[in-house]
């Protein structure tokens, strides 16, 4: 993983919620949270993808080239899941 | 707002997303990034309804019951706008 | 319901539905497939917002400003409903 | 691509659409359009999961076993981009 750009993505979202937090406790208007929420989520996002991006550059690349046929059968189960479950949430 | 169980909520995705921040430290498998970020979407999508059935319940009664059409206007016109926008996040 | 123009954009996402329909018997590009279904869903959830801020502006206010609780109850349950599951869909 | 599955559930979304589009001129409940739509949707993402999945086991696999890293680098590309979307619609 590209640890580094994930990690900084991860550490803004993490200051984000704390100010989402912030909004509620100072009882802040109700559409103004749903809104802020709703723009961690697209953060959150980003987030998935480029981690995503680095998957496939690397395991995905090494377990298609590799021998182990149940490896590789395993390594594209997993993009699939993440793939139908990233239309439901 | 129903504070306290939005509160309680939002406190548990922060634990949760500081978890997925120690699990890229440690250098945790792609796939399983990815899916407790999903999990944390799920989380806060369930925030957002809940804000939004106390706002519905409150401000929007208020503002439709009122005489101020403007008012009514802005307050359907902000459901719909964070609807469309759920639908993309 | 304004009902022409949620009627003119179904029948555009039909039209569209078939064209993906025909890129699949013509065994056309899968990641060339996945976008149009994608660009599909975006339409439909256009459609789905302006028949919410239809039924905000008639069904609803009729709803909150009428004397009956149980149905205003019920009516604004079904917004949180319908929000809840776009965030999934 | 598994042409005849992926076609069968194509058909019985726009079977689904139809019926969508008769319930719109037949003045149909909003929410229950709303929700019939949402149902479209979600056999959408499983159809392009579909697509995927069986893209995944062809075209991927080729084009990372293959000598092109142009070709490769392409093809990982958009996976990352259909994800991204998925995400969004």
């Amino acid at each position: 993983m590209e640890n580094e750009n994930v990690m900084r993505r991860l550490k803004t979202v993490e200051g984000h919620l704390r100010g989402v937090i912030r909004m509620v406790e100072e009882d802040a208007y109700c559409i103004d949270v749903i809104r802020q929420i709703q723009a961690i989520d697209a953060a959150l996002n980003k987030v998935s993808t480029q981690i995503l991006e680095n998957h496939l550059n690397s395991c995905v690349i090494t377990a298609i080239k590799g021998n182990n046929v149940k490896e590789r059968e395993r390594v594209l189960k997993e993009i699939t899941e993440v793939f139908a479950m990233s239309a439901k949430v």
